[in-house]
């Protein structure tokens, strides 16, 4: 038995997605070539980003995507200024200094959002930071960050933003004509509930033609690989057909569900009956509800927790849950997104009851 | 109806290989650690490798693995030999300087195989260069090269070998205790069978020890990436679980065949079968026979031949075959790899046939 995986992705897809990874497609053909134009504009769709972005998909998982985007628009003479409360955070800072890019970072605690009010006191006092990176959905906690705040005061300073979107793309809102950003990166296996493989950035388009030449990876260079499906709608380099095929049949569902939307409101249904019954088993939220995204939540472990035998307990009834990622506290997260919903979650509270009371906790 | 796919890859996969991609893991499940760990294990045992060698696999196009190794192996006071016969090489050495390595190169006509002598020579003269990349199938013509003799002259020379193997990797035969090379690179959708979206490299254990902290990528260092399967069994960055688990079960495939040695007897049925039936219809190969490796077959356009209409109509009957990429020929390529065999390309000459009766051509 495949078990629901309740995890920040890969994740549960649907049988239609992964039906649509059951041919093979000449990288070249026309077919193919057909498929990915569909895949770069219900992308650019659905942050509302035709009017001055470009779709770029990329080979490789989401941090490949990020550190793409990083090499790709930053100049030797740029300087990034990470916004921090969680490792996903951590990882734009660390691969943006193996880039040997001057960087900031500005750092607050896991359990706290990122506040406008210092990012625009540091970027007052930082004329030299050119570019801003936040991370839209902290993937840690799964906490929102104020995307629409901070991009407003980035905009202002005259800076570039860099979001971060990879948990939060498809589901969470974003519109380029009310955010502004220099562009939106993520992948396909989370909100869009593709299959894993490929990751993606909408990139404005002045910012990417005045990228070309910047990138000390050739694999890395998103400027080139924009030019390449410009030139004749072909990858540079072999895609992974099957989880391109997997993407855009995602995509169509995502658009017949209703859009993000509706599945923002289907991962909400699923987080409130997730976090209402664990707090009726004992178990509370790692963050203040208010904080805490429908896409994955952390729950505080109670003294003498045994994660494993947990997890393990859990797996055997067919629920793949996720340990916690926290630098200073217990914790384990449990997912919301994928093609799961309500009756899935109501079915898992009743497997965490039983598991709790074999293990002589209270109920 | 899905074509035939007669190109370098992505391939034609047997249906067991795609009904692999039918379900969902979690990345850091038990289940999908003991695949990674059967993955490594069988790349290792196809070239020999377990004596001193690991395997690392990583997320992306062939083009990664082979950018990855070399940022992880080169330090910057390191010098790279590359030699070049087609596109491959010199992709190679464009990647090496972008790393902003230095970078010698040795060039051979397209027609040519890389002279082990020039190699000796070039070696004795430059004492500085400390790495060489050679490809093992120029895929840009389906030349062969010595690797046997090219791999005992750099050893002789106490210098690291780097193979690019893409396009041979499973088939031609590549044994690590008698063939020294520091690292072997060859990726998922070729002579494998699998689906696209993975390459990885077989890398000498002591090398890649003392590489740590080489790469100027978080996403590229091999090294971390190593280090990640050796601490936990998982992926230190989401793996396309779909991909992984369609390679292995197209690794099992292999060895049910009868392995390398088997799947290039059918490779070289399917070559020679394409390669007498062309002279027959009055196309030519474009290299020697006896450097034609059975992978993918490169003939010379005739006189006023159009490509494209060839091309669409072949695609039409159901046979994607594949354009030139040589500098100075006009030329076209049809693969022979993949999940195809000898009645397969009995049926594409009977196609080919009669596409050239209707265009006029002489039969």
């Amino acid at each position: 038995m495949t078990p629901l995986l309740l995890t920040p992705g890969p994740l549960t897809t649907r049988v239609e997605t992964r039906a649509a990874m059951q041919r093979d497609w000449g990288s070249r053909d026309q077919a193919f070539i057909a498929l990915t134009a569909e895949l770069r504009d219900r992308l650019l769709a659905i942050a509302n980003g035709k009017a001055g972005h470009v779709a770029v998909p990329l080979q490789g998982s989401g941090t490949f995507i990020v550190e793409a985007t990083i090499a790709t628009l930053l100049r030797p003479e740029d300087k990034l200024l990470v916004l921090i409360n969680g490792a996903y955070g951590e990882r734009i800072a660390s691969m943006a200094r193996r880039l040997r890019l001057p960087v900031e970072t500005l750092i607050f605690e896991e359990w706290e959002p990122v506040d406008p009010a210092a990012v625009e006191r540091f970027l007052g006092e930082n004329p030299a930071v050119t570019h801003v990176a936040i991370v839209h959905c902290e993937t840690t906690t799964g906490l929102l960050n104020p995307l629409a705040e901070v991009a407003a005061i980035v905009a202002k300073a005259g800076r570039n933003l860099l979001v971060d979107a990879m948990s939060s793309f498809g589901a969470l809102p974003i519109d380029l004509t009310q955010t502004p950003a220099t562009t939106i990166m993520a992948s396909s296996n989370k909100c869009l509930e593709g299959t894993p493989g490929l990751g993606f950035a909408l990139i404005e388009r002045e910012a990417l033609i005045a990228a070309r030449g910047n990138s000390p990876s050739l694999s890395f260079d998103l400027h080139d690989q924009w030019r390449g499906f410009e030139s004749n709608g072909q990858w540079r380099f072999t895609p992974p057909v099957q989880v391109v095929a997997a993407l855009v049949e995602a995509l169509r569902l995502l658009e017949a569900e209703g859009g993000p939307a509706a599945r923002l409101a289907r991962y909400g249904r699923n987080l409130d009956i997730l976090v209402d019954g664990m707090a009726q088993l004992g178990f509370e939220l790692f963050l203040d509800r208010a904080l805490q995204a429908p896409i994955i939540a952390t729950f505080q472990s109670p003294p003498g927790f045994a994660f494993e035998d947990f997890y393990q307990s859990l797996a055997a009834r067919g629920f793949v849950i996720y340990p916690g990622k926290l630098s200073r506290a217990e914790t384990f997260r449990i997912g919301c997104i994928g093609a799961v919903g309500p009756a899935d979650f109501q079915r898992l509270l009743a497997v965490i009851g039983e598991t709790s009371k074999e293990n002589g906790r209270a109920a």
